[in-house]
Formats: structure tokens, C-alpha cells, sequence
């Protein structure tokens, strides 16, 4: 039996989704868990990494079962045993085809900024906050260069050692600027991304909103295909990964 | 020179507002900066104590310099001092017979609960779960028989040693429920609150609406001036000290 999990997690106490040695990571303790109740060794494949710091609305991930689970028993069970900061959010049966990351059709992420003079004490795990002035007119039109089919290359930091290269071109479908109380985020839905492309990407943006980079070289950017020539890469702290997206 | 400053803070990794020893507490923290800025041993006087894990939007106190301050410059040393789960969000001079405790003639506090199966990875440190059902139409019409002026002692907890004995009539000018999208939370407003009062209520409400206390004992409880004889004690997490009150 195979099925999907849908988790939601505040990623400021780990090192990220992976499992790494030496390290508290959320697929380590999800798994943990999930062996706990099932009473054996259980593999937990994610739809993909989220780097230290970064939170989850929406993580997914699958697992195979030698017998059926009772789902409401199971869901209740884990979020019982799960810290406080990780929770189970959704659990369903799925085609013996599903894998959390190869089927996985999308990515939605959002990346939020606090634009007030300090940042809020009780936000300030959850926004980046830029003390700096934003030209947000400019930021709202560099967006379009960043919407459509693009190689991607001069957006991604080099991934861990080990990690497979991927294929540098990717299709963002949307990447839109959402304004709100005090601050504002951006949206980004693609068919997939580069490791901290919208780190980087929102970084590059910044440095555009404060007049650090202009934008006509936005295309200089892209087409020099070397991570150095784009902006500073955003920390963690305002990233989500809102959903992965499945036919 | 006398000064009145507001600050918002999350409490959750301090002791409380008030100075105690062997405990890191919010007065101490904001009081070690003021005298880091100003150069000298300065005295900071709060409207009331917080506990610990309680937080607050808008908690006031008052300070007296010898020299006028450059408000802009002093509140933007300040909060680059402070740690980013404590932040002073205004400061302004004020009459010299203004008294952060004595000068305030009403308090406003929130209590935050979430109704979900499970809590948010991203709120659990600012409401309270409540994983029982509540029958939210018992606890309206519970809310009626806290406002107005009564004698609170059956929802006073007893206040540290040393701490002066206060009147125990208050009046709560109102006491509201408000629906979120996956809690409620209900706001105090008040000409003052005895030791954990919001708390005690909130709590002997949580067990009307979960039906461990009969609605019609209220009255009871009141007239017999006992703690003991009211419901639990709600946690610290979902308070927030919204507003002081001043003339």
C-alpha cells in the first residue's frame, strides 16, 4: 500500500528537510515517527528539499506499507508523537505509480518580506525584514523577466555534493507580488526549481528594489549562465513551500 | 525629562515582565539597553506585570532622564539593542505627574484559542490549543456574567509574596468573542485585572464550553470568593497585553 503525506512545518529548529549526519532534520524525525507507530524500518521519500531554516505549508511525501492503514488512527497518532512544529496535515491512499517527487507536476513557493522600519517580534521566524527602502515599481517590473521558459543557471547555487545535476531550464508559471499589511510577498508556481533559485531570485529582485542592480541587466544575467552575475541570495527565514502540485 | 515608551514583545523565552532573580525577564532586558544608550543607571517603570510566555502589543512603561532625548535616534538605537523578540514601537515624552502603573485607567487583553484538531507549527507559541469540542453558544452566553463591576477574588490567583493585596472589585467594560478562521479569541477590556484574572476566566469559560462547569454556577462562583471554586487556569501562550490605557 502506498500513501501520501501533506506536511506542514516550522523549519527554524532544523537543518532542513534532508537527512544529514549530525543533524536534526524533519524527514529524520517524520520518519522516526512513522516507524514508531508502524512497529518497522519505513522509508519516507520527499517531494523534494527545503533548506535549513526554510518552512513548510505543504511539503509532500509518500510511503509504502505492508498492510493498510487506519488513516484518522495513523493521522492522530503521528501528531501526537510529532513536536509541535511539524504536523501531519493530510494523508490519503495513492496509486501504486505515485512518487512524491517524479510525479510531482509543480511547485508553488511564497517568499515573504516585512517592510516596517523593525521587524515584528512575533513574525520575525516567519519574513525577512528589509530595512531599506523598496522601489516596488521597479521590483513589479522585473517580474516579467523572471515569468516563462528560462535557463535558470545564473538563479542556482551550487547544490550539495552528491546531488544529481539537474537540468538548469525551468518554466515558472507565475511569479506574482502580493502586497499586505507591512510588508508584501511573492508568489512563484513552476514546473520546478534550481537548489535556492527563489532565494536567488528574490535576492536579484531586492537588489533591484534598492537600486543595486539595475534592471536592463536582467538579461545579461540570464544569459551569462553564472550564479556570480545575479543578487545576493535571500536568507531562509521568509521562505515557504506553500504546495507541490500532482495531475 | 519624563519619557513613556511602548513596547511589543513575545514572552515566550522570558521569565515575565517583572525583575526576578536567576530569571531573564523583559523589564531587565529593556532596562540594560536604556542604560547601555544613555550612559547611566535609569529606572523603568511598566504598567503591570506580564507572566512568563504571555506576550504583549503594546505594553507601557516610563522613564525619567535628566537630558531631553532625540526620540528618532534613541528609539533607533534601542531597537537595534534589543533582542527581535522585544521591540520598543513608540516612544514620547510626557507630563511629569504621568505614572506608567498609576496614570492608567483601563487594560486590553486578548486570549487567542485555536480550534483545530492539531495547532499550527506557526501559532503554537501564540494561542492555545484546544483539542476538546467547545460549544461556543454556552461561552456567549457565559460572557455576560463577567462584564460589569464585580468581585473577582474567585478568579484571582494568589500574587507573588511581597506583592501588594489589591481591591478586588473590578470592572470590565466589555468582554467579546471573535470568531477566526480556524479559533476564536475573546478581548478584555478593563479598568484593571487582579493576578492571572484573564487567565482564570478564560479557563472557567473553556470549562462551560466543554461542559465541565454548569453555566448556572457562575453566579455561585462569584459569591463565594474562593479560586478554587472556579474552572482551570488557561495557559500563558495565547495572552497578549494589547493596550494601557491612558486619560
Amino acid at each position: 500500500m502506498k500513501y501520501k503525506l501533506t506536511l506542514a512545518y516550522d523549519g527554524t529548529a532544523y537543518s532542513g528537510w534532508q537527512v544529514q549526519a549530525n543533524s536534526r532534520s524533519i524527514q529524520q524525525i517524520v520518519q522516526k515517527t512513522i516507524e514508531t507507530i508502524l512497529q518497522k524500518p519505513t522509508s519516507l521519500t520527499g517531494a523534494g528539499r527545503t533548506d535549513a531554516g526554510v518552512h513548510a505549508l505543504g511539503q509532500t511525501a509518500h510511503i509504502e506499507t505492508e498492510n493498510p492503514l487506519d488513516l484518522s488512527r495513523f493521522s492522530h497518532s503521528a501528531n501526537s508523537l510529532l513536536p509541535p512544529d511539524i504536523r501531519l496535515i493530510a494523508l490519503e491512499p495513492v496509486d501504486d505509480s505515485f512518487h512524491a517527487r517524479y510525479s510531482a507536476t509543480g511547485k508553488i513557493y511564497r517568499y515573504h518580506l516585512c517592510l516596517r522600519s523593525f521587524p515584528s517580534p512575533f513574525k520575525r521566524l516567519y519574513e525577512t525584514h528589509v530595512p531599506e527602502k523598496l522601489d516596488l515599481s521597479l521590483i513589479e517590473k522585473a517580474l516579467p523577466y523572471f515569468i516563462g521558459t528560462h535557463d535558470f543557471t545564473s538563479f542556482a547555487s551550487e547544490a550539495h555534493r552528491g546531488s544529481a545535476a539537474k537540468d538548469p531550464v525551468k518554466t515558472i508559471r507565475s511569479l506574482e507580488l502580493f502586497k499586505e499589511e507591512e510588508g508584501i510577498y511573492f508568489e512563484f508556481r513552476a514546473d520546478g526549481f534550481l537548489y535556492k533559485m527563489v532565494r536567488n531570485i528574490v535576492g536579484t529582485l531586492l537588489d533591484i528594489g534598492t537600486k543595486k542592480l539595475p534592471l536592463e541587466e536582467l538579461p545579461l544575467i540570464f544569459a551569462a549562465k553564472d550564479r556570480k552575475k545575479a543578487g545576493q541570495c535571500a536568507p531562509p527565514t521568509g521562505l515557504f513551500l506553500v504546495k507541490v502540485e500532482y495531475p
